[in-house]
């Protein structure tokens, strides 16, 4: 019966996840043009599957992204100021053209001293994730139990980290937390320090593809024209920049309360938006994801991320540990560990660029605040299952199972730990 | 009657400070040489006065330094290992010398990319200080009261800063709690961004007269012959290089429960102890408090910190506020900040260094996690007195008081108004 119930749940949501196309999906809402700048998707979010008879959750082991923040770059903010700000120094800027170098000069006054950080809206989100975590596994959080954070040593991430763990404080006094963010972790928590690094070569190589995507594909002449009564003051490669340039704060707007009521989307047409995102879309999957162009390398980038997952997991079981391990990183790492754990078809490997967007969507893996969460559940006699969520929705993973969602964690390990002892040549 | 009481108990006070010299001190624990790497001092904290009649403790402005951390450079752990490996293999160490080398090879490797990171006893220190604040002024953190904590950017200040943000929430899961850490706080919160970044020139100079103390008073003869067969192997600049390094992880071992049978000050004689906690002593005092060397200009380094924390009282009192600003920084902003708000005797200005240590003592001052808290009270007339609290002991401030601890905000605002707005001219 339950069985049952488990593949209604999952039918329905593949004819719901089919019966919409990521043009209507953008078009019924602008911001999920955003890809990785997409705030969570915490709205109707699908009821759980209860935990089989008999089993109770135990343990969790996760990896989150922070949560919503300002571009990483000050010159995101800067860069189409100084254009638009020249541009009306030359007196060659539209009504509308001043109305957005204002705008965009009142974004930039915001933003000064705050590139990279984590926004108001980023701090609720991971509040958000770590209350219903707690409320959907209260088995989990009971009594004592045991709560090591790790962070990189991000501030987005710290405070990500100090949202999440603070709210679990309010929920359970009792828990034992403990947090972290300190190089020593790098190697695995973030980018910069591990595997990944030998990885960077590739995403160098990858990057080419969607730079010559982007001037191939970007087309700027009407939207520079209601900018500038001159179109002729920028060449095709700065027109297409601005233009980038907007698109991506227009799209990050999303993340900060301040700009609930700032649109900048109106500039675009629907099928510039579209096909803005989609180019992201390719350029993200590029960079991070099982593509042939990496030669499916780059999900092994997360090696030692899912390593450590493993193992601690397997700790806590074997400690009979009651409490969770939770990670909080970037969605650079999320992605490749999601491919490399093969959740739900985010490891889809395909050299077919001009169709991905048909079959694998940044908005829904990416987005901030992003997260993994493996969580445990065992039985009187010591059975060990476990099931995934990805954004909180039940996932599938890659071996067998009789009980769907539910996974039996020795099979699980061992497809995982023969997985991951592949030898990945990143020199070729 | 409560005067008089307040009376004995600051006379008990000073007898107690006065009964006992840095040198006994010292001798009764060989850890308070360590300066500002001393751990937080939260044994015997002394009972507070209850709030006089008919006030009620209402809100806190606080500055508070990171906890114990490991020493800030991971050279402070190489240098000396590098140092007794060449002695080592040179063949000319002692037993002793052979036994120490390796004792520091173990400290190195605990300390691999932990530099400057806090410690396991660093984030026990924000959890007690926070959960005795909270038990200390009930009122303050009632109901939904609003906490606004703010860190600098610095990773060992973000995790203090989680530390006691999360226990406040576990004693109260209603209390409205936000946190950052910013760029755009920097120039009142830490270092490196504001009116200190002029003072740096001045610094530079007074650390040209410790260096010339150091150079005149460190003897490292006896010391070194215990650690060399052959103490011609180091020059004397070297040998006192390494004997100032060796006290500096002899210091900094009480920050961690790893260390805390590891004992490095047996190497040292009591009076050696003595005089390299003087000399470190003086070289804060000439770095960041109110000496005359830098003609008591330093103080003012943490101007804007001072400003933020009368406006931010000052907002908090109008608005009615219940709850807490607390900021998470430096010993190096608590030291000018505490001189400049004059509390206590920290503020002294002497030309007379060779006495410094009788009038002036670091343990007390800047140990890990020294802090300043600004207690207000109000009664229902809407009258606003203040308390302060340093290191969680009741201190002297500069206005006339009719009911010490407590001050008139009034007098004590318009003194701070006055003396802040003093112009200080950093080029001289």
């Amino acid at each position: 019966m339950r069985r049952l119930y488990s593949l209604i749940i999952a039918a329905a949501a593949c004819v719901a996840a089919m019966a919409i196309t990521p043009q209507e999906k953008i078009a019924a809402r602008l911001q999920h043009s955003a890809s990785n700048h997409c705030i969570y998707p915490e709205d109707n979010l699908p009821q759980l599957s209860p935990a089989p008879a008999g089993y109770e959750a135990f343990y969790i082991d996760h990896y989150g992204r922070h949560g919503s923040r300002w571009l990483s770059r000050a010159s995101a903010y800067q860069r189409p100021v100084d254009v638009l700000r020249k541009a009306h120094h030359d007196g060659v800027l539209t009504e509308q053209g001043e109305r957005l170098l204002t705008t965009l000069q009142n974004v930039l006054a915001a933003s000064t001293n705050r590139a990279g950080e984590l926004s108001d809206k980023g701090a609720e989100q991971h509040q958000h994730i770590a209350e219903r975590m707690f409320k959907n596994f209260p088995t989990v959080f009971a009594g004592d139990a045991v709560i090591d954070a790790r962070s990189t040593v991000v501030i987005r991430c710290i405070l990500s980290m100090q949202n999440a763990t603070t709210t679990l404080r309010s929920l359970n006094p009792n828990l034992r937390i403990t947090t972290d963010a300190s190089y020593h972790d790098m190697y695995y928590m973030g980018y910069g320090h591990g595997e990944d690094t030998l990885a960077n070569k590739v995403s160098a190589r990858t990057k080419l593809i969607s730079d010559s995507l982007y001037a191939a594909h970007v087309q700027p002449e009407r939207f520079i024209k209601q900018i500038y009564t001159h179109p002729d003051h920028l060449d095709l490669s700065a027109a297409q920049r601005l233009m980038r340039d907007i698109f991506d704060i227009a799209g990050s707007l999303q993340g900060h309360h301040a700009f609930d009521n700032l649109d900048l989307f109106h500039l675009f047409t629907g099928d510039e938006i579209f096909e803005m995102w989609r180019l992201k879309n390719i350029e993200w999957y590029l960079y991070r994801a099982n593509s042939q162009a990496s030669d499916n390398r780059m999900p092994f980038a997360a090696r030692a991320l899912a390593l450590d997952m493993v193992e601690k997991a397997d700790a806590a079981i074997a400690a009979g540990k009651r409490g969770a391990d939770l990670r909080f990183g970037h969605e650079s790492v999320v992605l490749p560990l999601a491919c490399l754990l093969e959740i739900d078809n985010i490891n889809l490997s395909t050299s077919d660029l001009d169709n991905l967007h048909n079959e694998w969507q940044s908005y829904d893996i990416i987005p901030k605040a992003c997260n993994i969460q493996m969580v445990f559940y065992r039985n009187a006699a010591g059975d060990i299952l476990v099931k995934a969520l990805y954004n909180e929705h039940e996932a599938q993973l890659p071996v067998e199972t009789d009980m769907a969602p539910y996974y039996h964690w020795n099979d699980l390990k061992a497809y995982y730990k023969k997985k991951l002892a592949t030898p990945i040549d990143w020199d070729k």
